[in-house]
């Protein structure tokens, strides 16, 4: 965050404090990507070629010729020791949800480029084979697996479900996912080339937390006296708790990306709000000012999760997506229509912002917040 | 196994004592397959279709037109506690070879089916985010990683490396690799629908466990006064250490499938040594009996392994690699240019057996062992 932001509140929770160090997990991270890069030369020995401009963005995309081939892996991270906390404790499962959280997490990166989502992998590393003996569960994230997939128009091509005592927590279940597939026609691919002065931001609604800022909300459980089962009114629904309202599955954007391509929208690039909240909007390389005019109303759960944590407005945008799950870059004459067809999907989405000529940062105007470059390190 | 065999030595270990128990895993496997191929609908709107006789198959194939595409998402399991309990015990850092070993398990599973390997992108889930805080280690991973990507031709696009305490024990790292390749030209696609009697059977040669049968070698460890710091002499080199041997990184067989294409052989079906051992010969749907003459020559950790463990031969064959890390079906005349493109690329390769008429078995004449259907299942 940037030093002009005001002081963070003296109890507050701030997300270094709920145990994920970014600045210890980053460095390394870049010598990764920096050898990840070098090996990009492999791919002359077939004649193909890497798109270097996806290096860095949410999905590696090749050129295989008569389209481009993007992959990704990704994972759902914590927010299944949430699922098996409330399962723990109440006897409901959330593990359908929590599958198609894990698929959001693939496939909203992979849409990002322009790709159309094809294949997706499963990736289970259970704590002990003991993990599928409790057929309910297991059978709830076949079941919300499927569902996500079919939401999705992918097919769900297999996976790995080892049993991995002593790496794996016992009782609990390391999910991820691959995604494989396809920008075609090429002019869809969406790496920002030509994002320009005058492009309109458009957001589209979060169904809540989605699956980043869980670390926060957890160390929040342990601080309140009922921990999953309080109530999150007056910001939530009469007896809302906060452990299924977290369990809200994420938003799955790709039906929206493909309407688009169909109706003949260009997108000219997206961000999934993940990790980072808002900052992400600064993830493009370019420099850009990018100014938001109106933001999302807030969803309850998260409301209450700022609320709770006193949390500044910097830090909840910076984040968690506080009712932004995903954002679209299109000229300004193809933004309602974007927002039209969004909505046709039955997702909310608005008109936010737009792209200025300016220092690299964006401007969150209607709660007074700068996210400026150094507030995000993701290359 | 079937009840022919000879009864098990009395305080033989075997592979359900060591943790992984089958029979509770396989089926909710079975049922998250079932699901999975319902999906495979999805790809009508896109004007695609899966090749579904890849399913069951090690890599998922998805007809795109004008080549295949396959993808496949794996895991390195357990062998990272190994080379977790070398590190702290003789600070010999084994990490690289421990990156191989991942790339291995996706990529060796990926050209099965006549895929050239073209992207790997990295799983890495860390029980903290002090794993990457030790700089050597994670030095050595990314090391090891980027070498094993470019022996094999791919291009290293990126992956994840979350840092998930509470779901992945502290202290270590869930590694996992996705990959996607193309079947280029189609004829490529190994899937052994002309997989005929009278084919030959190429075995490729380990270079020790790789990365199956490692639970079983852990609770071997456990057992032994020195654990992993025991000499395997008289099986092994003088001075060769349980710990270490079983950290010889595992084969990487892409250059070799890769020689085979541009050489014009033919490769009717693949199989990828892994879980079950020598019963994964078993693997494809046809009905044949997979006569087997010559067995390779068993690594000295293989050796070693069975002999502690006292597990006969059908065990030992059923569950480790034994020397066996790859086979290759191909017609009989190519058979032995098969070998000698192994040996070109550096990897020992025999001509081993054939394909019969006869029912679903694979007959091992040297050690008088024989499996039969009901030992592999897998789909």
């Amino acid at each position: 965050m940037t030093a002009s932001h005001p002081p963070t509140h003296a109890d507050a929770l701030t997300y270094e404090m709920a145990g994920v160090n970014y600045d210890q997990v980053d460095p390394i991270k870049l010598l990764a990507q920096q050898s990840a890069r070098a090996t990009s030369a492999q791919l002359d020995r077939h004649g193909m070629q890497e798109v270097a401009a996806s290096r860095g963005e949410s999905a590696y995309v090749l050129d295989a010729g008569p389209f481009y081939l993007a992959s990704i892996v990704e994972c759902l991270g914590t927010k299944i020791l949430v699922a098996d906390a409330v399962y723990r404790e109440t006897g409901k499962s959330f593990y359908a949800a929590i599958a198609q959280d894990t698929i959001a997490m693939a496939v909203n990166d992979l849409i990002t480029v322009g790709a159309t989502p094809l294949i997706v992998q499963a990736y289970w590393a259970a704590g002990g084979s003991d993990w599928f003996a409790d057929k309910q569960r297991a059978a709830d994230l076949i079941k919300g697996w499927k569902a996500a997939c079919e939401t999705c128009g992918v097919s769900w091509g297999g996976g790995e479900t080892p049993a991995l005592a002593g790496v794996v927590e016992g009782g609990t279940i390391d999910l991820g996912a691959s995604c494989t597939g396809i920008v075609k026609p090429k002019s869809r691919l969406s790496l920002g080339d030509n994002l320009s002065v005058g492009d309109a931001i458009v957001i589209l609604a979060s169904s809540g937390i989605h699956a980043n800022g869980v670390s926060l909300a957890r160390k929040l459980a342990e601080r309140l006296p009922n921990g999953y089962q309080t109530a999150i009114a007056p910001h939530g629904k009469a007896g809302e708790l906060f452990g299924e309202a977290l369990l809200a599955p994420t938003t799955l954007y790709a039906p929206v990306t493909e309407a688009l391509a169909k109706a003949g929208v260009s997108v000219k690039y997206c961000v999934n709000v993940t990790g980072h909240g808002w900052r992400k909007l600064l993830r493009h390389t370019s420099v850009f000012t990018y100014r938001i005019h109106a933001v999302p109303p807030v969803p309850p759960v998260l409301a209450f999760m700022q609320a709770e944590t006193k949390l500044d407005n910097s830090e909840a945008y910076g984040t968690l997506n506080m009712g932004a799950g995903f954002a679209f870059f299109v000229a300004p004459a193809q933004a309602e229509k974007t927002v039209a067809i969004a909505r046709e999907c039955g997702i909310d989405a608005w008109v936010a912002g737009s792209v200025e000529a300016g220092p690299k940062q964006v401007i969150i105007e209607p709660i007074g917040v700068t996210y400026s470059a150094e507030d995000l390190k993701l290359r």
